[in-house]
């Protein structure tokens, strides 16, 4: 990447503060004897889950079979679809061919329904289940005290039940981390007394994300946790105060190409940032080295940006902090890693398995 | 695609219904005598280019460098970037590159600044511009009484001035398409007599959009338009009343995965359907077999519905209908086609080709 500089709009990683992410969270984890499963969709990158795995995750959590498929190549040997995967044939025969690739696989169930669709086809494989429950989130899994019917509805099929897990996705909003993470103690508490009922004496008790990562390894309900955006931070999470921009190890590298009324127009639109605005959200992402300024308007190709003072002049290179790096990431094909020697490209090789 | 069913979630086109919207527009816009240069950024696709060009498209219209690139490789000989490029050093040897593979190729320009910058460095090599002009988006382009100032920098600088061009995205509001189409006539026409000061004679007026085409064609004050989403729709033009049910050509296919607490969840989240959610739509997207169904929702991998009556059953497959159907097509690496024998893959070729 010598004479000729990268064009924008690229994804850019600073490495050192990558691995200093990861080995932070690593590091308050072991502290408290709790174990990482990291969530891979964040990053797509085999690059950096091998930087987690190597930093003592005991494997991944993906969101769909393809995520599975390509980690397991990658040489993750140990993985988790925290999905209620609706298992047909096509899935079933994928899995099955998983299964014999990997030393661990299990996927999410939250029915009576759809554990036993699950064991019908995956049953006596040696593919897991982990009962999903809702810890008010409000999107997938049963209640919690409703953990042990469908754990013995997978058991009866022939699937052997890891645990439970949970996603406290409710601790996204302002001030909500404490709370969420309260949720999903006393979920994950009641839901491990109803599968002990049926006989599952050591379950693994799995939750966790991003913002509610400090309360639950604090009150050690859970026995995994399974963030994924820590690694790089993003704009929702600096604005819900969990991280700091100095913390942000990903930004989008994008160029000033208008000043058309008065206004800065940068070549990064939804196309490359996401589109993503949560409620609590003050515009469609932050500039690093303009932390006044905000996106306003957002096209597919465009960011409209409000900013006091000096405008950056037109050419000149700019810093976007996405709102929601997940969705960011999914739309590239290639990291652009900061090195002493110039930048290198890391593939998200990831992107796109939504199957 | 026998036997075993296409693993979901993945993009679905009617192929009967994607070559009426083609030929209707094409039609309309013939009987007028206004040229059609439609938005490959929609597409991103060779197949459905094909399809344009067949019916009468004077050329192409992309929104990146590399989309351009893609479209000249897969044939199309005649191009226009509508986006101010800032032609740094990379970016003008690619450019050229793709001027002598091409029969035409035009960039825009939209400030003095830029017009010199993007002369400097391709200045007398046959490639054109068109000034942008602001509407009443409020995003890029010049006021349209300064169109000939911007001329006269870009002939200065030695690029040829093919004319103007203008977005009228602030017709992408309830009841707004006729108001924003009456802006763009007014625009091209004070733009037009601006350029012709400097000496353009009969300059190219480029607008058009999906909701404002038809009050366009009526007005007659654009040579030329530039619609994208006409070809499949989606739920923000079925929400704003330019678009019926039955017009729609694609839809994210998606399997029920979840009745957990009463609601349906889907397996099609923002990672498939983008996450735009425009202040007038009503929800994350609309199910085509459930017009009275709402996505409340929206997870990078959940979708979930509010929907009256029997809900449909676990494993039974919808067709959701994605807000912003750029965003959705730029999610996926293939479209599936929907034809007598089965189903059959169109790439989404351009998909991810930002810069």
């Amino acid at each position: 990447m010598r004479g000729v500089s990268l064009a924008t709009p690229y994804l850019h990683i600073d490495l050192p503060q990558l691995r200093i992410n990861v080995r932070r969270a690593a590091d308050q984890a072991a502290l408290v004897g709790v174990a990482l499963r990291p969530h891979a969709k964040t990053h797509k990158s085999a690059e950096v889950a091998r930087l987690q795995l190597a930093h003592g995750a005991v494997g991944l959590t993906v969101a769909t079979v393809g995520e599975a498929e390509h980690f397991v190549r990658q040489g993750c040997r140990d993985v988790f679809i925290a999905f209620p995967v609706w298992v047909d044939e096509g899935r079933a025969t994928r899995l099955r061919d998983l299964r014999d690739q990997a030393d661990r696989l299990a996927i999410g169930v939250d029915s009576v329904e759809s554990a036993g669709n699950a064991g019908r086809r995956l049953g006596h494989t040696g593919i897991e289940v982990l009962v999903e429950v809702d810890s008010g989130h409000h999107r997938t899994g049963v209640a919690p005290e409703q953990a042990g019917v469908v754990a013995r509805a997978a058991q009866r099929a022939g699937l052997p039940v890891r645990g439970v897990f949970t996603f406290p996705g409710h601790g996204y909003g302002p001030g909500g981390s404490e709370a969420a993470a309260h949720d999903e103690r006393t979920a994950l508490e009641t839901a491990r007394d109803s599968i002990q009922q049926v006989g599952i004496e050591e379950p693994v008790l799995s939750g966790g994300s991003t913002p509610t990562l400090a309360a639950s390894l604090t009150s050690r309900a859970a026995t995994e946790l399974r963030p994924g955006v820590y690694v790089f931070g993003d704009a929702q999470q600096w604005e819900l105060g969990i991280f700091e921009p100095d913390d942000i190890s990903l930004t989008v590298h994008a160029t000033v190409v208008s000043h058309a009324g008065g206004r800065v127009v940068l070549d990064a639109g939804s196309k490359t940032l996401g589109a993503d605005r949560a409620a609590y959200s003050s515009g469609y992402g932050r500039l690093l080295e303009h932390p006044e300024a905000r996106i306003v308007t957002l096209s597919e190709h465009h960011a409209v940006v409000q900013m006091p003072g000096p405008r950056p002049a037109l050419g000149s290179l700019v810093s976007v902090v996405p709102n929601h790096v997940c969705s960011a990431v999914n739309l590239a094909d290639t990291f652009w890693v900061a090195e002493p020697g110039g930048l290198r490209a890391w593939p998200v090789g990831a992107r796109g398995l939504h199957t």
